[in-house]
């Protein structure tokens, strides 16, 4: 492999996780984060990028990884004070983590760039890699759903995604482009990664940005994918469920359908080994790996795996 | 005197302390406050009313009232997580006190106008009184100063109000307009008072908005200010060199002279009985008090006097 950066494409948590492994086998100066934006809210006059902070957090080593969002030992004393004030304070916010919004909100009203505010964060929250969002500009994940159309926020965290999904669709997505950073990475890129996150509402985005695609076709010998799901279901979350609503068949076969075109080397789940044939089939590589990524060996162990595809001569 | 409300245009920390005598020779439902908004700052992201704020969480009885800003007992977890990204984080906020910025922004951004927001949390805090913004309408209350052009928060508070103050100007002033219920208010009162507030820049863009001046004009004969200097000192900050910026001599007889066209009543600090005979020959009735407010007893003892003014015979 050249001496490019890695490159991965990632949503939250389950991407976080994977990258804590990944810098254990690359230095983490040569980690490129491309993190997914449509799930980012105005909320109470503040910018708040879940997916992004919730990668930097995990590569500072500041998050609070049980909880899986925010950081460790925050205190929640303005979020009380706003539950006294109003019904409405249903998106939770840490006293420390309020901080960061009031970074990123105060930057970018100033008139920096989103991704200039997320690496201004990344460093000076000491992640030692380059974060960047998929794109500068305002992309909205919405979900038409059984209880109207909703923020992908209001549905997850407001409510607990409990109504049934029936259509996803992006706002401004048409007229995004991809962040600066992110063309010249890629095509320097030693290797491309799919983190192990929802393909419908985490990836998903990432790649509808307008010429992203392209830009990972064009490196698709470069690119490997890993499975977020094992026997057909999520580590949490209601990644089946959109995943259905998007057409994508809930397992790592659909997943592998959905990626072939632009990734040539796909981990899956050791229970789902019965599946590497067909998933071969399609013309990738293969690992088989455990992926429950909860433990730091494993994630560490999938990384290797996916990095060390590309080191295989290219499957027929 | 009839059974109409009290109107009190209010500065910030002098007006709290000054009605916080008021509400115990009122009932507090009585009240009605019309605070300065030329103070006003939107600061990473938020928007922050001081004045507003310090006047309802004084009658609320949450005011840290020996600092003079924010709520007692407030912690300031957010704001010295947000002093560790950047320098620029001169604004202090308590996390309690977030909460209101946050409710009130949230609520602003929603299209909701700033008298109903400020009625909201006034409420919402427990103020049994009537807040009120001066306007709707944005004004900006900005100093020429030997250190640049400065927004006054950013002279009084990041610049500890060092620099010489040259020119006071507000912008936005011209387009503004009463908030909706002060025109009502006013007809309606028993009597306005002028809060012992800096005449400058805390009363000055009261009566500066389009309007203002007329309503108190017009009730004149029930209009009582408090002088908020005592022997040509103010209790504590800038009022004096702000007060010569203006233009207005910075003792009780300038603040009298500044307000005879408005004022029926006007009550002065012991120390300064000499000018009472002054400023009784401008056309004023004249209480003499102690008048610094640091005692609850002496506010309550200045605020009726200012109300017995009223029922006295006319001036000569």
């Amino acid at each position: 492999m050249s001496a490019g950066p890695v490159v991965v494409l990632a949503g939250g948590v389950g991407a976080a996780r994977f990258l804590r492994g990944l810098v254990r086998v690359i230095p983490r100066e040569d980690l490129v984060v491309i993190g997914n934006t449509g799930d980012d809210l105005w909320w109470q006059g503040l910018y708040i990028a879940p997916d992004l902070d919730t990668v930097t957090y995990w590569l500072a080593g500041v998050a609070d990884e049980s909880r899986g969002w925010g950081l460790k030992g925050d205190s929640f004393t303005a979020q009380n004070a706003l539950a006294g004030l109003t019904s409405a304070a249903w998106f939770q916010l840490g006293d420390r983590d309020l901080a960061t919004h009031l970074y990123r909100t105060g930057r970018l009203n100033a008139g920096a760039p989103l991704h200039q505010v997320t690496a201004e964060l990344a460093e000076r929250l000491g992640a030692r890699s380059r974060v960047l969002p998929m794109s500068d500009d305002p992309v909205e994940t919405r979900l038409k759903t059984d209880a109207g159309d909703l923020h992908f926020q209001e549905y997850f965290v407001r409510e607990r995604f409990r109504p049934s999904v029936r259509e996803i669709y992006w706002t401004g997505i048409e007229a995004a482009r991809p962040a600066p950073g992110i063309a010249e990475a890629m095509s320097a890129a030693r290797a491309i990664l799919i983190a192990p996150s929802n393909p419908a509402i985490s990836i998903g985005p990432i790649l509808r940005v307008p010429g992203m695609r392209a830009l990972v076709s064009a490196a698709r010998a470069r690119t490997v994918a890993i499975s977020p799901l094992i026997q057909g279901r999520a580590v949490k979350g209601p990644t089946v469920e959109l995943m259905r609503a998007e057409g994508i068949r809930p397992d790592a076969l659909g997943v592998a359908q959905l990626y072939r075109e632009i990734a040539a080397g796909f981990v899956l789940d050791a229970a789902d080994a019965s599946l590497a044939s067909a998933i071969a089939a399609m013309g990738y590589r293969v690992a088989v790996r455990p992926t429950l990524l909860d433990d730091l060996a494993a994630a560490r162990e999938v990384a290797a795996a996916a990095l060390d595809l590309l080191r295989q001569p290219a499957a027929a």
